[in-house]
């Protein structure tokens, strides 16, 4: 089954990808712009029928490899 | 309020780092993983009330900016 995680970064950590992308939309005309965060985004192809299984296998990974928690949070959607 | 949207590559298109995230996992033991597809996160922090505006708006930062249609698909959460 397929498992879906985001990987952001912690509040308090710098974005400045985030803050360019901001600042060119704003440069285009989207003055209503204020902030942008930039995340990652996975799909996991698990061979897992249970969903429950799949969903702990999925935030183990994220904790190992996916996310580096000292400045990023993930959430399996 | 805030907008999130995912930007993931369009099946077919080629995904070299989440096929290294793959084999990776599949090294660390994680044999159930049949395949990774990453793609992007982004928190919009737009300044309206209206919910549907909102969106409307995230779409055409989506097609104009965020999103390379080509390759891309983008998805308003």
């Amino acid at each position: 089954m397929k498992i879906k995680v985001v990987v952001t970064l912690k509040n308090g950590v710098l974005d400045p990808q985030g803050k360019a992308i901001q600042q060119t939309l704003n440069g285009m005309g989207y003055s209503n712009i204020q902030g942008v965060r930039q995340g990652k985004y996975f799909d996991l192809e698990i061979a897992e029928n249970d969903e429950a299984k799949a969903k702990v296998a999925a935030e183990e990974m994220c904790k190992k490899l996916l996310a580096n928690l000292v400045i990023e949070d993930f959430k399996i959607l």
